[in-house]
C-alpha cells in the first residue's frame, strides 16, 4: 500500500492532521495500536485554547463542539480563602476557552473520516520505520498476525509518549529533557453538576485541588497526591471532603464513575523531525496538565505540519517542512515554561524551603494583584499564537 | 536626651525618615555606628525607581538628582547574541528609572540635615534597645569610651542587615527567610564611558554580565562569578575580555578605581515592627542586586513607615503603625519574588538540569516576545506602587 502522509496515531494530532490533509486533496493513511473504541473512550483532556477552537472550526469540525461546549470566559484561583477570578476575556482581547472533551474531539474526528473515506488501520502494531532519510519511508506493521509494509513520501509520529515514532529518531541527534514532579493528581469523573461556571484551580497549604466540567451535568475534580499515593487509599467521602477544604466551595457530589491517578512530568524531545519523519503532540513533548495544554500543544504542532505539508504538495516547497522543528520547539518551549509555571505556583512542594514557601505566595499575590500579570496569564492561557496556520 | 523617633542608623533610609519627619515637624535623632565620611563613601546601588525618583523630589532632595542623574527610558537584555531593548517607558505609562547613585542620596541628605540642624550622633555604638513594648523605649549607646541614653517614643531601625535593630526583635515572634545563591557578582567601577546608555543584563553560558553607570565618565560594570572566586583571579585584561564575550559589546576601558565581589542573598526577617520598634530597609530584608531593589525597597519602607508617624503624631492614630509591618512585607515580598525572577532569569546555574536551563531559555524567549510579559517586567522594574505616601 501507498500514500502520501503515512499517519501513526489516531488521538486527535493524528485525525486532525489526516483530515486537513484530506480538505487539500493529500492522501494519508492512519495506523493505530489499538481499538476504534479504545481510542474514543480514552479521558483526557478537556480545555480548548481558542486557537485551538479556530482550527476546528475552521477544518468544519466545529459544530458539536460549538452545540454541546462550554465556552469560558476566564478561570477561578482559589487562594488564601477567597475565590479570585481571572478574565480570560478582558485581559485577552475577548480570546476565550471551551470546555469540551478531547474524548468528544476523537469521536468527531472519527465519525468525520468516515465521510473523507479515510483508510484507518486499527490494532496494527507499528514493528519499524525505514528509510526516513530517502524520499520514499516505509513503515512495517504487524496486524492480525500478519506483516504489513505502508509505504510513504512522509512519516508523521501522532502516537503518543509512549509510541515508537520518537524511537525511530536517530539517536545520534536526539535529545531529551525531561523534570518529574513530586507529586500527582487524584482525578475523578462525577456525576455531579459542576459548583462553579469555570475551572477553579485551587492553591492550598495541604495541595492543589482543581475543579473542572466535562459538561453540566459531569464534574472532573483533582486533588494532589503523594507519587506512592494510591486510589484505594481515597474513599468517596474523604476525597469530597478534601475537594471541599482545598478548594473552599462545598462540591455538589454525585456518583464517581472514574477515578485515578496522573503522574505530572515534563518532558521534551528535540529535534522534532529528522528527515521524513515529523513528531507532533505527545509523541514530542508532554507537559504536566495544570494548565491544560496537552491537548492544545499538539493541535498547535499539527497546524504547523499540515500547513507545511501543504506547501510541500501545493506550493512544491520544502522550507515549512525544514523549518517545522525548529519552529514547533520555540513554541512547545513556551508552553513548557507556561504549564511548569502554572504547576509550581499551585503545588504545595515538600521540598520547599520556608523562603520558598514565600515566593510561591508571593508569585500568586502579585499574579492576582497586576493587570500585567494577568494579561500574561490569559494570553498563555488562551493560547500563544501558532506562527503559520493551514490554509483552509 | 530625649526624642520623638529615635533612628539607628545613618544610610539612605534613616536620613530620609528624619527628613520627611522633621518637614512635618516631627523630632528626630540619628545614631550611626561609623563617621560621616564613611557613611558617604560607601559605594551601593544607583538605579532609582519612580517611586523614589518621586518622594525625593516631594521632600525637595530632588535639585542635584535631576541635574546630574540619568533618566533611563529602558533597559536592554543581551541574548542570544543580541540585544533587545524594553522600554519601560512605553511598558509602564510613561514611568522612568534614573541612575543616580545611592552615595550622592546619602551626600544630599547629610547636607539637608546640616540645615535641618538634626542630630546625628555619629561613631556610637548601640548596645541595648529597651522597654520597646512599653511607651518610651530607650536606646543605650557607647560613644568615645562614654555610655549614653536616648529615651524616644519610637525607635526606626534602619541599620542594615548587620545592625542591631532586627536582634532586639523578640525571638519569640521572629521568623527569618533566607536564599543564598550559587554565584556572586564581580563589580568594578572604571574611569570610561559607559558605551551603553541605559543598562545591559546579559544572559551568557558563560554567566552574567550586567553594564551600568555612576555617570557620563564612571562605568560600574559586573560579572557573575562563582562564590569561591576572588578578585586576585581576575586581571583588568581578563576581566574587560570576559565582560565583551558576555555582554557582546565591546566596552570602553578605563582605569578600574574599585572592584570587589558581592555575595547573593535573598532575605526577609518577620514581623518588621513589634512594640515601638519598626525596621526598615535592608534591617528588614536583602535582594540580590539584579533587578536594583535593595535602595528601593528600603525607600519604599520609609514611605510606609513616615506616613505612619505622620499619622500617629498630626492625627492620633496608630492604625498605620499598627499596619506598618503586614502592608511593608506584601510589597516587600513581591519585590523579593521580583528580584528572585530577575536572578535566576539571568545567572547560570550550574546546578541546573538541561530541561531546567531549556526552561530559562524560554523564559527570555518569552519575555522578549510578549507585550504583556514586558508589561509586566516594566512594572516590577519601574517600581511596584507604595500603598500609603506621607503627606508632603
Amino acid at each position: 500500500m501507498r500514500t502520501q502522509v503515512a499517519i501513526i496515531g489516531a488521538g486527535p494530532a493524528g485525525l486532525l492532521l489526516s483530515h486537513i490533509l484530506y480538505l487539500r486533496g493529500i492522501s494519508s493513511v492512519i495506523i493505530e495500536a489499538r481499538s476504534q473504541s479504545y481510542c474514543e473512550a480514552r479521558i483526557r483532556a478537556g480545555i480548548l485554547e481558542q486557537g485551538t477552537v479556530d482550527i476546528l472550526r475552521a477544518a468544519g469540525l466545529g459544530a458539536r463542539m460549538d452545540r454541546e461546549g462550554l465556552p469560558h470566559h476566564g478561570i477561578d484561583i482559589a487562594f488564601d480563602g477567597g475565590i479570585h477570578p481571572i478574565s480570560i476575556e478582558k485581559y485577552d482581547g475577548g480570546r476565550q476557552v471551551m470546555a469540551y472533551g478531547q474524548t468528544e474531539i476523537v469521536k468527531d474526528l472519527f465519525r468525520q473520516h468516515v465521510d473523507n473515506g479515510t483508510v484507518i488501520i486499527t490494532d496494527a502494531e507499528v514493528t519499524a520505520i525505514h528509510d526516513i532519510d530517502g524520499i520514499s519511508p516505509q513503515i512495517l506493521y504487524r496486524r492480525e498476525g500478519k506483516d504489513h509494509t505502508l509505504n510513504c513520501d512522509f512519516v508523521a509520529g501522532c502516537d503518543g509518549f509512549r509510541g515508537v515514532s520518537r524511537k525511530a529518531m536517530p539517536t545520534s541527534i536526539r535529545n531529551d529533557f525531561d523534570l518529574i514532579y513530586p507529586y500527582s493528581w487524584l482525578g475523578i469523573l462525577a456525576k455531579a453538576t459542576p459548583m462553579n461556571k469555570v475551572v477553579i484551580y485551587a492553591q492550598h497549604p495541604r495541595g492543589f485541588a482543581l475543579q473542572s466540567m466535562r459538561s453540566n451535568d459531569i464534574s472532573r475534580l483533582y486533588i494532589q497526591v503523594d507519587n506512592d499515593d494510591h486510589v484505594d487509599n481515597w474513599s468517596d467521602e474523604a476525597l469530597w471532603d478534601e475537594l471541599d477544604v482545598r478548594i473552599g466551595v462545598k462540591q455538589n457530589r454525585g456518583e464517581i464513575i472514574q477515578k485515578g491517578i496522573t503522574p505530572m512530568r515534563s518532558f521534551v524531545s528535540e529535534p522534532m523531525s529528522s528527515g521524513r519523519l515529523f513528531l507532533a503532540g505527545d509523541a514530542g513533548h508532554i507537559v504536566p496538565p495544570t494548565g491544560a495544554k496537552g491537548l492544545n500543544l499538539a493541535i498547535a504542532d499539527i497546524a504547523l505540519l499540515s500547513a507545511a505539508f501543504i506547501d510541500f504538495y501545493c506550493a512544491e516547497s520544502e522550507v515549512q517542512l525544514q523549518e517545522y522543528s525548529s519552529r514547533a520547539l520555540r513554541r512547545v518551549w513556551k508552553v513548557e515554561r507556561f504549564s511548569w509555571f502554572c504547576t509550581t505556583l499551585l503545588h504545595t512542594d515538600h521540598r520547599h524551603s520556608e523562603f520558598e514557601k514565600k515566593l510561591q505566595r508571593a508569585d500568586m499575590d502579585y499574579l492576582l494583584s497586576s493587570d500585567a500579570a494577568m494579561k500574561s496569564f490569559a494570553e498563555n492561557y488562551a493560547g500563544l499564537p501558532v506562527e503559520i496556520l493551514p490554509d483552509l
